[in-house]
């Protein structure tokens, strides 16, 4: 099946907010083999959005819509789609109830506006929405789904989620699609690529498998995508590519799944009971702060030094001022004094340091912007 | 004028990439009077494309198109642009030679492919690509405009800024069109636009001035918007908008311009040459990390603690163990304590500190997830 995405909404012609939606949606319908072929967006303005709604249903199996569907004058999407299908509103008793729910939770009392919320197109079936007040809509006709949501992401993304994701798993023609992401890091991409080799020949060629190369920052994501009607075939299928891809990259690859490269190794200091310290200059706290966003990483992470001046250098972690001032704050033996201190004072198994030149000035001939030097420290017997 | 956007990948439909040149692209041709009516994206299809381009070009102005002009095999807007216009592909001897250029600076060896990229239809105006080996193309027909970049963000960018906007200037009918963004914090949006009042009695009512209210997690961002032919009257009105709206929310703006609120915090320091300290512990050196972001920001930010453990508030910033024992990790005595100590061992004029319960476990009901102590510590004298 192929479908359009049409994003609705003056804020996102005008440049003001960046179009997430557009991803979610296409990647979650991907896994239920729903294929976008392409995505419009158009202003609140009736003649664009009709004439968005007329060419995207003549040509695709599938439309999804997001945006104009709130309670204020410039919400116009819902009275355009009951024209676009030739029906009327009709108050649902359901929404309405589930919008008086809503308002008692969150002790707001309700004016007509909401009220009017719960009027939706008579031949759609509802949507419901968790997460706010704006029901969404599905119409079906001919083997053809048009879907209305909330242009709110967490209200959009529950419905796709709960309710359209599960309704494509059902109406199946058994197509099963699967995506495994191996995340690399410590390689960049064009020497991954290297070292994976011919990709043909760990794919195959009859089209049901690929192999995509995604690089960010941290490092390049592999995303393995197979697809066929037997789940045993999609399973091995899948195993096997990860298999002679972790023969070829294996130390570079730290996940297999949606964790980060936190989440990993919050993982593997709880298994082998290891705490750690951070002493940070350059990035401020980042390490730290990316450490600690791992729900429960008290139990490993203990305390951080953020030590900018040279004072604080040598009065929180013990290093010599001598050694400052002859190696200079950016030097490798500074970043391990930073770690050893680190650690003598946390009295954590492990510390890690930090110390370079962000820039933009700072930087000289020897040391320029960009230099950076990492260092741990670790108490051998525990390894 | 008004535009149509045409972003081409496959990335984009499989919902690997979010789309971010749509929206830099929108945001920049409205500021000389181009405004975006759509957005379309389509696959590496030719036949996609081609329907796209007639679509576009019949409906609008100007039409920008990014994507699909690297060297690969999947790269193909190039030759489906020749086609669009009905000429063929010459070699282009300048851009030859900036790409020789830039493989020599970039010490790489040139390769059939890279060649082939000087390659550009015989109708078009080259726009120079400073950032990378494709160039972009421009045709002029019949006062209409149709641009053709790559779809990698920065090169794509600097296109955009120095040549297409300086391009629409020149050719400018002479409306201008300027925006002004307040920011504004310690406010939610409804209670702002409360407080702001009536807005057509403020923007007037000849549709020459907007405002716009755009809530994000730190605040809500209040956008002015004027068009005029005549500049002075643009600086004028905007002026005195902004005027007002200072009556109306004064102490809840923090900038009048780009600069975010860790900007405006160093600009003050520096200012009155205080410096500031930071205790961290939900937070985990978040704070430590924005206020360092802001480059030189080590003349007035000395160094941060984040106390995650009990031990670490107790050895660090001197908090007595029975204080956190009876009061808890969490309360407004730890987090004055925390102050207190940062300021003392820092020997700063300032110092903030921050304990909370980030969740998702940790809660009870005398103290939720989500309550968090903020308090900081000054030397009064300094004031």
């Amino acid at each position: 099946m192929t479908c359009e995405i049409i994003t609705i909404g003056d804020e996102l012609l005008i440049g003001q907010v960046i179009n997430t939606n557009q991803a979610f949606i296409a990647e979650q319908l991907n896994t239920v083999g729903v294929f976008t072929d392409r995505m419009t967006t158009v202003g609140d303005d009736a003649e664009q959005i009709k004439k968005s709604f007329v060419d995207a249903y003549a040509l695709h199996d599938v439309v999804c819509v997001t945006g104009g569907l709130g309670p204020t004058h410039d919400d116009i999407t819902k009275k355009i789609v009951a024209e676009f299908f030739q029906t009327d509103l009709i108050m649902n008793e359901q929404v309405l109830s589930d919008i008086k729910a809503l308002a008692q939770k969150r002790n707001i009392s309700l004016i007509q506006s909401n009220i009017d919320q719960a009027l939706v197109p008579r031949t759609c079936t509802v949507i419901p929405n968790t997460n706010g007040t704006a029901p969404g809509m599905m119409f079906e006709n001919d083997a053809k789904y048009f879907f209305v949501m909330p242009g709110v992401p967490f209200e959009m993304k529950a419905m796709i989620e709960e309710w359209i994701i599960p309704f494509f798993k059902n109406k199946s023609d058994g197509l099963i699609v699967r995506h495994r992401t191996l995340k690399t890091t410590g390689i960049g991409e064009s020497m991954l690529a290297h070292e994976i080799g011919d990709i043909d020949s760990i794919t195959g060629t009859d089209g049901k498998a690929t192999l995509a190369f995604l690089p960010n920052p941290i490092g390049t994501k592999l995303r393995i995508t197979v697809k066929d009607y037997n789940a045993e075939n999609v399973e091995r299928k899948i195993s096997a590519i990860e298999k002679v891809l972790r023969t070829k990259a294996e130390k570079y690859i730290y996940s297999s799944d949606e964790k980060e490269l936190e989440d990993v190794i919050g993982i593997l200091l709880r298994e082998k009971r290891l705490t750690v310290a951070t002493a940070e200059s350059c990035t401020g706290g980042l390490i730290a702060n990316r450490i600690t966003n791992v729900p429960g990483s008290s139990d490993y992470f203990l305390r951080g030094f953020i030590t900018y001046s040279n004072q604080s250098k040598v009065d929180e972690l013990g290093i010599p001022m001598q050694l400052i001032v002859q190696q200079g704050a950016v030097s490798k033996e500074v970043a391990e004094a930073m770690a050893r201190g680190a650690r003598g004072v946390s009295k954590t198994d492990i510390a890690i340091s930090c110390t370079g030149i962000a820039g933009p000035t700072g930087g000289s001939l020897e040391k320029p912007v960009g230099l950076c030097y990492i260092r741990w420290n670790y108490f051998e017997e525990n390894y």
